[in-house]
């Protein structure tokens, strides 16, 4: 592998790089960059100034919109993405991980952009990959998230950071539910397989529809069968995974990927989740966990987790989904865009020809 | 005056240029590129598709967004000036009337950016204009709204087009609020000083602050004494010129500019301002109109009102607030920038030199 060339990696500013807690394309964003470094790649993140790295960090923008709530985030990911457009010409692969913006100007940059798509944040925005989809290279998180119409050259897992998450051999006593307290995600559903199973259940995550927590979820809580315990960082998730039986992703939309899925398989929790989208990736159905359509379905799931081995929970994410697993796919990626040698269409307006008949009176 | 260079007016894509109704930043930016266009400019517009204009239009975006709400603003806005970037070596100058994104892109174009700062959109932005004050030119709509760390070329009061303005001699017998209702306009303040001076008030615009006109305005409404006729377009408005005796325009926020008491005074009606802002450049004090600091003050000069001649209103338009007047201002802005003959900053990656390095692989 070719590790001279010199990568810029794109990450968010809604949150630190990697995040203090929340913060799910900031997280991968992260290990990405930190994976390649380890391999000797010569890594320039793009991220907010208090950001965390062992490559350059190159930053315009001092702390996250999402921790600084004075900041305009309009403004912020404007100028943080305009900074890396003018830094192109000093990298020979941008590998973005942010939305659509970058994409909308890649052809005024002559340096090749990897997009990962972490997900369309709405149905709308895939005008903007579609126009420009012949100016760029894509890279899926799933099989199961892809547009019909965009030519991707991989799907690449999220990879997690093994050596953050403890193995858990021993089952602990509750259910867990991990994640964004939102409807997508089918808190209201983890608590009712919860019961229908008759044991307890934890809740974590950040609050991100305060409605639905109130009308859906707080009146469940009990402190005894459903507790909720807000927001978990990195340590505080490790030592929930001790006390987790198993974890419920109930998902009601179609999941991207689903890094908790692999978090919890990592400590060797077996994961209970809807048969949506990427869940079948994530979880071999009988092996690591099971893939069930209701929470009938989930509850009768919750009395056959003895059969599961939790240390083929663990295998399956060191071999499919952590930061190795997660660079080698990447690292082949960009080794396809390299060897390629297929120059993307030069940029409008930067040939020296245009330049010259567009500005006759500048020479 | 050297007319063969080529000019590309940026207008926003909120609604068509010209605007049905509501909409001053696509107003100005027809009015500019039509008064270019009819002095033998070469002009492209770039705006929405069904936009109407005597020169060239460019669009990738159909309808306005604030026409279409399936349309999301963000993903419109980015199309519409990423693809007037992508033709910036077509051109000679960039004329911008959008917001700060532009801007923000200029380092990657060789074209010239003069932008006309309608407005900052909120203290925020201000960030992006200073960053970027090198990379382009700059005009203010009013002496008084300047931003002090950016440097102008000058100050180019909107023009509006006088044919759509019918001057009445004989006033009306009205009081007229004209604008959107907000209280940044101090709507409750014309009604105030309307009935302080014992006339009736016509209230007309879009509301744009519902909660205000609930709890301020409506409850005022009685149909006689002040009637509120909604949104007008420009047929409708220079009918209501004819009902007036004169125009309150009495803002709670420095006025910008004041498009609409141009307006008012090219009908021959007199306009009472607060002296706050550009206000005091628009109106001459005592002669077509007055400037008052309250609403006491506001009915004082309702009594005044039979001292003013109305011709001295239309001529004080046809001198200062005309298109041909703002035409003339924009040209000799444009002949300075291309007399100055020294070239903005070459774009960071656009050199050939830098595309070269950048790209060991892909010559």
């Amino acid at each position: 592998m070719n590790r001279d060339k010199r990568i810029a990696v794109l990450s968010p500013v809604a949150w630190r790089t990697p995040p203090r807690g929340y913060g799910a394309w900031e997280t991968v964003a992260a290990n990405i960059t930190e994976g390649l470094v380890a391999r000797g790649w010569d890594v320039t993140l793009f991220a907010t100034a208090d950001s965390i790295t062992q490559g350059r960090l190159h930053a315009v923008i001092d702390r996250g919109y999402e921790e600084d709530r004075t900041l305009d985030p309009k403004v912020v990911e404007i100028l943080h993405i305009s900074e890396l457009m003018e830094n192109a010409g000093r990298f020979d692969l941008i590998h973005n991980n942010y939305d659509f913006i970058p994409l909308a100007f890649s052809r005024l940059i002559p340096t090749p952009i990897l997009t990962t798509i972490h997900g369309f944040s709405s149905d709308k925005i895939r005008a903007v990959y579609r126009k420009y989809r012949n100016n760029g290279y894509f890279v899926s998180i799933s099989d199961s998230d892809r547009d019909p119409e965009l030519p991707y050259l991989a799907t690449v897992y999220d990879g997690i950071d093994l050596s953050t998450v403890t193995f858990r051999p021993r089952p602990g006593r509750s259910l867990v539910f991990l994640g964004r307290i939102h409807p997508d995600k089918g808190v209201h559903l983890a608590v009712e397989a919860a019961r229908k199973a008759g044991m307890d259940l934890i809740v974590a995550g950040i609050v991100q529809d305060q409605a639905y927590f109130d009308t859906c979820v707080r009146p469940h809580i009990d402190g005894r069968s459903v507790r909720f315990i807000g927001p978990v960082d990195a340590a505080q998730r490790n030592e929930l995974f001790k006390e987790a039986y198993a974890v419920l992703h109930l998902n009601e939309l179609p999941e991207r990927f689903g890094l908790v899925m692999a978090e919890a398989m990592a400590a060797g929790v077996p994961v209970i989740a809807m048969d949506r989208g990427s869940c079948r990736e994530v979880v071999d159905h009988g092996r690591t966990g099971f893939l069930v359509d209701n929470t009938d379905q989930a509850a009768a799931a919750i009395d056959k987790i003895p059969a599961i081995d939790r240390r083929d929970c663990r295998r399956r994410v060191e071999m499919h989904f952590s930061i190795d697993t997660m660079v080698t796919g990447y690292e082949e990626v960009y080794a396809k865009i390299f060897a390629e040698r297929i120059r993307l269409k030069p940029p409008t307006v930067c040939e020296p020809a245009a330049l010259t008949a567009a500005q006759p009176n500048y020479s």
